[in-house]
């Protein structure tokens, strides 16, 4: 037997393995193409700060089998657009993306796009129409193109520009796909409806294959502020990032401006500090460090830039939370519940990336459950994740709550939307479905769980007062009259003194209201 | 703000994104380097019917913080080597491999190994040493190098050959990397012990930095037949795929010749059926196949092959089950139970891949657990499954029992083995932890689970019948001789009858030995 080596390009294995990706059956598949395109489509609105307005529209063009049908999907988004030197690298080529900066974005990998693209070329065999026009660009371009998965290129069939008369910026996709609609309806609503619900500022427009219109309204004119671009913080970079940053430096610098112009949070006096720590000279350059043979001096540079414990934890500005009443706003909008209450937690931070956890806590209303459920949102970088709820992180913290620490409605489901965002969230698969449990993200879930348990125990306790007190009051309006007036009697007395007053009193003490 | 966009080489891709391949914490990533580099030596025997002789030893070079140290990694099997011209390929470079082919086999994503020297590269800056020689190879080729991520290749930094007078054939790979032992050392036991369990036909010597030695003894001289690469099946191809087939394919050939040359199980009688089915000429070439500039042809042929329902089902014999007496020996020899029992479901397909489910139950002596717990041991192509188990397609299965229906002993736990083979595995990520719940999959190891829990509830009422026989022998022994004095009394009778025949009868009836 000779065993057969072979190199694959980045699309042949990514085609190979897309299952990886989301794309399984033909209904994930076609929720995963959507899901991708349409956070592409997100991103590229909210990185510009534009109130985004998306229009997606899902047609069947054929049944292929009793499971399968063929789609027509189309994207348009009002966001940035592509610039046009990029279209063809950005759609039609894997591994090749403007995601891969240190920046919070629903897109991480930079695959998904391409990925749906592609799995819609392979199971159609049509080629993908793209148009896009960036902020103020003149013309509006056109593409149609296949892609090669051999080459990883794009393979253009058609191309066209259009005067731009309207200054429309954004990005129109417009492809076949396979996929079964009817198995995967509902989690497609579901995902949309999740979105809007943190994202009252976008207007997210829905036509589905059975001709039904799903329209989620802007209700806000608020819009979280964009991220921001991020340098590395020291804790967050590994040899070979430490090593890549070096070559790519001036060889003149000195290490101290090294460090105070490629690092997070770097000042002069930390960087000094830092190097006194280290043992290292400030005035050493990076070719000194470089031209040191055994290796040695970079690797006590990364090892105490590891080991450090007084560098500044990353900062959170360059993040993008919704916000408190953003989330709230949204939660309301979409669920009406009688109850809702959210708390965001102050940054925090796990291996130099910073992260924040948002979290509400919802009652009654349109919140979906059964009586006593406990139902979970789960949110990373504003996408909703519907599937794997099993393994995340925040369904453990849910898991290892005490319950009879706390109380709440059992008439009822009670919800928990948990949200984190991060210049890099801790995916466990390309699929982004969910997260793995790192100990300071657990920790900020678990806290602001057991904040909003709290206040949820508060609400639920004033509300079984009241109740109480409703019961009482009823019982001292029943029987008070009957008192006096046989008070009266044994008294020897006539006039049965007015006791409404005293009921009132009692009304007043425990604020309530009479149901006279 | 002007947006970047980048193109990253697989290399850099799978270094950022790590994770995605089971290289998070510093302990777990220790775990998933071993993992992978000895299923890859694993591999490497098998595939060549070599009973496999794997050393691996672990050593602490030094602590660089209190949570992480350097460990040096070595391991060393008796395989069939690698070809010298793609040594540095295959452990050089990302998305190339031997593992690319139709075959049954440990690797899938031909990733792991790469990786597992990747990690090691990033968090020690280290070179990599490489060891090999083929069956036969007259020479010993030994490569140091680095890999270089920019440009996804290795860079060689020492190159020796060395005469191969004891006609050695195998890999060894010697290498630092950064890690944790003392978090994740349970793990990396149970690993061993957990393979061992499937594979008594291995000897397996694990040396760890605390200097202890783990021996997993072969006690087998049998082995699993090898696996066999196979042609794809027609329900198993993508459109793409079978454009890149028909490319490849020699233009002169007839569409008859080519689905008989290019696809499994395909011969004269399915060809002529399947083309007079799709209505195409069986006499049209691939040539007039691929000048139908409309695509039309191509279209209609990948349809018909999709939706063509009289193919034969793919063939298991290219699969290497583990067999129901090399799994029960194994059982027996790492976890000594009191009961065992196996299943070997006949063999099975999704979406064009055969697949066979092996599946044993255990109950008692060393099986780790609980009493009364459901213990469950995943193994997929031979790999046993350690992490994730809540997604898992087997953990749903079990979920989904109505164990009122069956009965089993409660004084211990019982542990469900459950494997599955095939010429690809459904695997939710590149980390290899869990398998997606496809139908047909879920569906065989429901059966073999069923079928087994109907033994173990046969086996346990034998055993309460026995017990109960037991308890009323008991019962009569003790007072049939009372019963037989206080008679002969009663009849005015001085000889009390033996009454011994009697019990010895009873005992007889209910196939149970006295415990006089």
């Amino acid at each position: 037997m000779v065993e057969e080596y072979k190199e694959l390009s980045p699309s042949e294995f990514f085609y190979r393995n897309r299952e990886l990706a989301g794309f399984t059956s033909p209904s994930r598949s076609l929720y995963t193409a959507i899901r991708e395109l349409f956070e592409n489509s997100m991103d590229a609105c909210e990185l510009y700060g534009i109130k985004p307005d998306i229009l997606i529209i899902l047609r069947e063009v054929k049944k292929v089998s009793n499971e399968t049908s063929i789609y027509r999907l189309y994207i348009r988004d009002n966001g940035s657009g592509i610039p046009e030197e990029h279209i063809l690298g950005a759609l039609g080529k894997m591994l090749y993306s403007s995601k891969y900066v240190l920046r919070q974005s629903r897109g991480t990998f930079g695959l998904g796009g391409t990925m749906a693209l592609l799995y819609g070329q392979i199971t159609t065999n049509q080629p993908i129409k793209v148009t896009s026009a960036t902020i103020k660009s003149k013309k509006i371009y056109q593409y149609v193109f296949k892609i090669d998965i051999r080459s990883n290129k794009a393979e253009v069939k058609e191309f066209k520009r259009y005067r731009n008369r309207n200054k429309w910026h954004g990005t129109i996709i417009d492809f076949m796909l396979e996929g079964n609609y009817s198995r995967i309806k509902s989690r497609i609503i579901e995902y949309f409806k999740y979105t809007a619900a943190i994202s009252p500022y976008a207007e997210i427009t829905f036509i589905d294959p059975d001709g039904r219109l799903f329209l989620f309204r802007r209700t806000s004119s608020k819009m979280p502020k964009p991220p921001k671009e991020t340098k590395p913080h020291p804790h967050g970079i590994d040899f070979e990032t430490l090593k890549k940053m070096l070559i790519d430096a001036d060889p003149k610098m000195t290490i101290k401006e090294f460090l105070k112009t490629s690092f997070h949070r770097v000042g002069d006096r930390i960087a000094s500090n830092f190097l006194s720590y280290a043992k290292l000279n400030p005035n050493l350059t990076i070719e000194d460090l470089l031209s040191d043979k055994s290796g040695k001096l970079v690797e006590k540079l990364y090892r105490s830039l590891q080991n450090y414990d007084r560098f500044l934890s990353p900062s959170a500005d360059v993040l993008s939370p919704i916000g408190a009443d953003i989330l709230k706003e949204g939660i309301i909008k979409e669920f009406h519940p009688q109850y809702v209450d959210v708390v965001v937690r102050p940054s925090s931070s796990y291996k130099g990336h910073p992260f924040i956890v948002e979290a509400a806590i919802a009652y009654g209303g349109g919140i979906p459950g059964s009586a006593g459920e406990i139902v979970l949102f789960r949110y990373a970088n504003k996408i909703p994740l519907l599937y794997d709820e099993a393994n995340d992180v925040a369904r453990k913290v849910l898991n290892n709550i005490n319950w009879s620490s706390y109380r709440r409605p059992y008439d009822g489901p009670t919800a928990f939307f948990i949200h984190i965002c991060s210049t890099k969230v801790p995916f466990k698969s390309v699929g982004k479905e969910f997260i793995a449990d790192i100990p300071e993200v657990e920790r900020e879930i678990e806290l602001a769980v057991k904040e909003l348990l709290r206040g949820l125990t508060r609400y639920t306790r004033k509300i079984q007062r009241r109740m109480e007190a409703q019961k009482r009051v009823e019982l001292f309006r029943k029987y008070l009259p009957q008192i006096a007036k046989f008070s009266t009697g044994l008294a020897g007395k006539r006039k049965v003194p007015n006791v409404e007053y005293l009921i009132e009193k009692i009304e007043d003490r425990y604020g309530i209201k009479s149901t006279k």
